[in-house]
């Protein structure tokens, strides 16, 4: 599948999993987007779907075939006239229903981390590639402003040859996991934390990251290693929040506040990646890279370039040089992203990219095996840290087709 | 030796191994401070002797007994009248000066890292307690302002449990280990770089994170897991420099440019410690600290709290609590500090108050356990690089001590 392009596809018709907050999101976005028909919806909870068909009809669309309760998501699949299935589901769901979408011959767009098990990484590979069908996860990240800012400055050279990269998904999420009410906004994050311990969600520093280093693409990660603090703050959190007789002080929380996995690529770079969703941080991705000539940081942004590299750039010098490079892509879609928004807009120019690659037909900036690995990581450090860091291999899952590819261009 | 304090010294006279740049610069300090004498000098080259002498006439003091050549500091041990010998030469030199000072009855304080290989720390550590004398390790950044502000936070519970630290030693050291004159500033910085891979040098920024968190003293470092990047930057710079055909261009270096290093402790706290003198990027030791009620990192110096900690303080908020918070050891010492310099007065801070321990007789701040643990993480680092990144158990050099100790206190 690497360099794989559908057949175009002029008017692409999207059922949608998962109607929560982020499924309606996209309805929304969708039902303003030409070229683009929400055709049906599924999601366990009935009134999630009618919220779905309210964001239909504020646009003046018709409304959507709906599927509901347990097993709904299945009849999806029996749908002929879907061209994508957009999954937005809780993280458990995310590989059965890509594995059934394309099983039924529909592209797949699945919310991160596309998979949670290593088992899972594969099928989605294997099936993919068995069914021909894209398997595109949603990282929006990789299209935020800064982000590509710095794949921008990377394809341009301007950081010389890449050396060394950290990032990092740290959001304080204390108060989703430690919510007395199962259906309040992200609730179901607690409980992957009772049961796992490692990086539950490397994708948001990982992916864009991965694109900059060109991961997959002329070079492919060798091996990584990743330790977890203990657990300190939720039961911190729960105790101050509910005292110390409350159930959620009693939770033996599985997940570190803190992992942090080194990995090293073939090529001779090392990748830094951290999860920390809870203690009482700012949100960070951190988007650090570092080069031959130069490096970058985010949060907050800042930039040193030889032969000045001793000194931070000025917010003059920064701005200029965002005016100068910004990726071509940032540049033609930002005022539509600023008024659809989604994370700073970048939900819109990933959403608004896909949609033009498919109608188009062709290859995805994101495929299967950038699926499979960037959500391997979750897994992959689980191992790690549960055996003092040791040592574990990364698979390949190009099978060898990293050496023959190019890193992702600057698309106009 | 935990805890060991020998007796009052009312007049420190002190010998001076490594007259270079660093040794003047303490040598014209002591110059000028109550209750220590420079009686003796030792460099191998005559002229940096020579100069060390012009610092004690330009003070207006008599001149040191001086000795040079290879063997010259062998010399300086046989000596009966020097209360501390201050090591101030090439990392190799540190453990064997410091040895054969111990032996001969003289307490120690010696430049970072003490030691290079973990024999070595564990000789210093042996050598300590057989003589019952002080090896106290020179490192200046647990003086610093924001590492003694930190741990007055910390000791005074206001980012709660420590959890997790970052640190490092970001400097971009290109031109002296590319230097074409053997005698230029710091040009022997380039030799390890050929035959070592790992963190060359961790103390500056692990000594103030291990104190933070009490390491040794309440909690110990369990293992260890370290990844080099491959070596980019020294290549690129010395072809840029002076052509591909010049001998640097052609230098196998053994260090990658970044070396980073994850340390699990007993306690559950992760630390994150790195190393990178190639790459072109402003000077950094990260100093960051998180725990269950806030967290700080500096590079730039910010700061978040709970309940607000998805929001940096503003500058203001910043600087009326580093007013009440300051370390009172800062408090009292800044305005000499700020007179006498060296590193932002770190260097002051450290000497006048390793000099005040001595001179009543009191517990160091840093004892043989710390200065033999934290240059240990150089060479336990560079037996994970060497292994894929492999597991290495950190030796307790106290010997279970660290579980009866108490973290260090804020000095008065």
């Amino acid at each position: 599948m690497a360099g794989f392009a559908a057949p175009a596809i002029d008017n692409i018709r999207i059922a949608m999993l998962g109607t929560g907050g982020r499924g309606r999101f996209f309805i929304g976005m969708f039902s303003r987007m030409p070229g683009v028909e929400i055709t049906a919806f599924y999601d366990s909870e009935p009134e999630a779907v009618a919220k779905a068909q309210e964001e239909l009809a504020k646009a003046g669309k018709k409304p959507a075939r709906e599927f509901t309760g347990p097993d709904g998501w299945k009849k999806v699949m029996d749908l002929g006239d879907i061209d994508l299935v957009w999954i937005a589901s809780p993280w458990e769901s995310h590989t059965p229903y890509s594995l059934a979408a394309m099983r039924s011959g529909k592209h797949v767009a699945v919310e991160v981390p596309a998979a949670v098990t290593l088992e899972e990484c594969w099928d989605l590979v294997n099936v993919s590639e068995a069914t021909r069908r894209h398997c595109y996860m949603l990282e929006n990240c990789c299209y935020g402003e800064v982000e590509l800012l710095t794949l921008s400055l990377a394809r341009q050279g301007i950081l010389g040859e890449l050396v060394h990269a950290e990032c990092a998904y740290i959001h304080d999420l204390r108060p989703c996991k430690l919510s007395e009410d199962p259906k309040a906004s992200m609730a179901w994050r607690g409980a992957p934390s009772m049961k796992r311990n490692g990086n539950l969600y490397p994708t948001h520093g990982l992916g864009p990251v991965a694109t900059y280093m060109g991961v997959n693409r002329g070079d492919a990660m060798d091996y990584l290693v990743s330790v977890s603090s203990a657990e300190f703050s939720l039961t911190a959190a729960a105790i101050e929040k509910y005292g110390a007789d409350h159930a959620f002080a009693k939770v033996k929380w599985a997940l570190g506040d803190m992992n942090t996995t080194l990995i090293r690529t073939f090529r001779g770079r090392s990748i830094m990646v951290q999860h920390d969703c809870s203690s009482p941080r700012p949100y960070s991705r951190i988007n650090l890279v570092s080069g031959t000539k130069g490096m970058l940081a985010d949060y907050p942004l800042r930039m040193a370039l030889a032969p000045d590299s001793h000194n931070w750039l000025s917010e003059a010098e920064l701005d200029k040089l965002r005016e100068e490079r910004m990726h071509p892509l940032w540049r033609r879609m930002k005022e539509r992203a600023a008024e659809e928004g989604g994370h700073g807009g970048m939900d819109y120019v990933m959403a608004a990219r896909l949609v033009e690659c498919l109608r188009q037909g062709t290859a995805l900036d994101i495929d299967v095996y950038d699926t499979a690995l960037w959500s391997a990581i979750g897994p992959l450090s689980e191992m790690s840290v549960a055996n003092r860091g040791g040592t574990v291999d990364v698979p390949d899952f190009t099978r060898g087709e990293w050496t023959r590819r190019e890193p992702l261009g600057l698309v106009p």
